[in-house]
């Protein structure tokens, strides 16, 4: 054939894509892969029921349908069986703290969402919606997702600033009978605590005696603060841009007046740096940086997690030289931490047993679950196991599940 | 081989199948042909990006989606190209008006509401999702859906009571820039005038010369009056269960009031019955009863569209002995007035030029576009489409995307 045909083809390849897409019109930023790849949204609805002909119709619509419904309409736990609701999580944001990109708002903070909902679907099996809202007012927020409650098996709040989030999901708790899981708070604090739990083995610790200093008193640093707490930590420094968090300062939201009385026992005062001062573990999630000396000065077999993405609060091979066991948020890096561990797992688990929320004891039950996967082949480079380790989300949801039911959370 | 092999795969299968019945529970109601097709809900999440490593998550998601979020932020317009809104429909009900069921709630409103997107789907490739709504206040209920408009190219409101329906797609409306259409209004309306035009054509009336009789004041009713007026049809009667709504009545809600002055100029008083006498048209979206006698009493070449579902307000083959043209809204006689025929047609159009609203010029393009379709194989047992007419979407699409250009509501 010879290279000819291949040529005209090529040709006429061209000729018709430039044809398309003047017809169509090609939109800015067409040729960038990152914008080729999100071209027409990164999601789609299918349909699981077949619509050939008025057979069908009158099966999956009416007059069939009336049937579902009217015994929906006797007994609401019917609907567990015979609508998608029970695997179906609203992913909702206001858009006020989207990645490391700071508040732009419901519409731009759509491709994350997206992104979140093709993520629990291909690790959980969780059909998820994105919902960016336009409501700032805390009270507004959790009357409209309050109100579209009926619709879904569960509510993933996502994006969502500080200290706002925590009155929203608190409120949103109390109000509906589904999980309500704000995920910058408490995937991060699962995942963090998982790579811990490894860390802490591997150095010879026992949590009651190891001393942690977190950066950063955001969603993500008030939850691995908590969650800490509830795994048995006692010495814990909370650390906000003006220093650890204690009872004696007169500055602070109501959630870090908590978080000071919760985390008093230590009683570390002063800079980041001072409370670094032969501390074992550090846990960086402000985005902020900490000097090579902070880190030097921490005790032997330091823990180093410097969470910040893109950019870690300390460089992992600075934090290297002076630290046995370093996590980051990067995927170029050994033992990264990476909320897609918890998520989808955590969803899945709540799901299946219809719990009506996600207790303290679930999370924990999901980090240690996540840590036991790395079992025997744990090393300093390996705490934590890899976002695409198929064993991750039937291990945690099977844990979840377990421990919902264990705190009497379950519905079946 | 013999029957043997196939015995015991029908004893492995018998036993499997036994086996997970016992795992995961049988449900109520299975072997129910109507139920089994119910079974974990119609519809479900696809992705449409590869996940298969690191590489494709650093696009599709961190850090590669904070470009496509930044390019929104910067011009909200990029969602359109780089996100599913544009192709994504919310299919909103409180649960008050849920089929001839009535008021059941919303939970039990979720079957109807899938049925609904899985239409959207299959016949308009639309993405649609399904939110039933605990909210009974007007106020609340447009408040609840315009926060959650960011993350729709379009609303579709559904099986809510009259006159709330109308007050709700009003405001919304004005609160909003996507479309916002109340299916059973309009998509009721767009239907029964396209079958209306070709029993015109048929029996050789003109619009503006023509009685019309609608029984039923409820959402049906006044969309199609109101759509019959935009229509040039002068000569109609809107009859509630007190007989013709006229201005000299005391007794009507403000949307009533509205339609006896707008439908005044015929100047019919009376009872249905009454109306009826010498009537060219008879529409009936009421779900009562009209007795032979007064079917029996209209004009010559008389139409009678009965479409109450499943019990028409007249027996087709009744109506048949006195009219020349019957329809209804049922797949077992000619003639059915489905609202599939116009919804995934609609929202396909003004979602492809990103129409701000629908206006009333767009429905009765949908209308004409949709009778045109009939051509010259009308007849009186073939005066509107099937909804398996693979032609109908597309046609119904291209008409309402020139209305909305014309109409100076599109956005591209």
């Amino acid at each position: 054939m010879g290279p000819a045909p291949f040529f005209v083809s090529l040709v006429r390849f061209v000729v018709v894509a430039e044809f398309v897409d003047r017809m169509v019109g090609s939109p800015k930023f067409a040729g960038d892969p990152v914008f080729d790849v999100h071209r027409g949204g990164k999601m789609a609805i299918s349909s699981t029921v077949a619509l050939r002909d008025a057979d069908d119709l009158s099966l999956s619509y009416t007059p069939g349908v009336a049937r579902v419904c009217e015994a929906i309409a006797e007994d609401p736990a019917v609907a567990d069986d015979y609508t998608w609701v029970p695997n179906t999580v609203a992913v909702v944001t206001d858009g006020s703290a989207v990645l490391g990109l700071g508040d732009i708002g419901p519409k731009a903070s759509l491709p994350v969402m997206e992104g979140k909902a093709v993520l629990f679907k291909q690790f959980g099996g969780v059909d998820a919606i994105p919902l960016a809202l336009d409501v700032r007012d805390v009270d507004a927020f959790v009357d409209t997702v309050a109100r579209m409650a009926p619709s879904f098996g569960g509510i993933n709040l996502e994006d969502i600033a500080a200290p706002r989030c925590f009155e929203i999901e608190a409120a949103l708790q109390a109000r509906v009978d589904i999980p309500v899981f704000h995920d910058d708070q408490h995937g991060t604090a699962i995942v963090t605590l998982a790579a811990l739990f490894n860390a802490l083995r591997l150095t010879g610790r026992r949590e009651e005696d190891t001393s942690v200093v977190i950066s950063g008193a955001g969603a993500a640093g008030v939850a691995i603060a908590r969650i800490l707490l509830a795994s048995g930590v006692r010495r814990i420094a909370l650390v906000d841009r003006k220093g650890v968090i204690h009872p004696g300062r007169d500055d602070l939201t109501p959630i870090k007046a908590e978080m000071a009385y919760e985390t008093s026992e230590w009683g570390r005062r002063g800079s980041l740096a001072d409370a670094l001062e032969g501390a074992d573990v550090f846990i960086g999630v402000s985005g902020g940086s900490v000097p090579e000396s902070a880190i030097e000065r921490m005790a032997d077999d330091a823990i180093v997690f410097a969470l910040a993405n893109p950019t870690p609060e300390v460089h992992p091979d600075i934090a290297r030289r002076h630290a046995r066991v370093v996590a980051t948020g990067r995927s170029d890096y050994p033992n990264q931490i990476n909320n897609v561990l918890a998520f989808p797992g955590v969803f899945r688990g709540a799901l299946d047993v219809r719990a009506s929320r996600v207790t303290e004891s679930m999370k924990v039950a999901a980090a240690r679950a996540l840590s036991d996967l790395v079992g025997d082949a744990l090393s300093e480079a390996y705490v934590i196991p890899s976002p695409f380790d198929e064993r991750v989300a039937p291990a945690v949801a099977g844990a979840v599940a377990d421990a919902a039911r264990a705190a009497g959370v379950a519905r079946r």
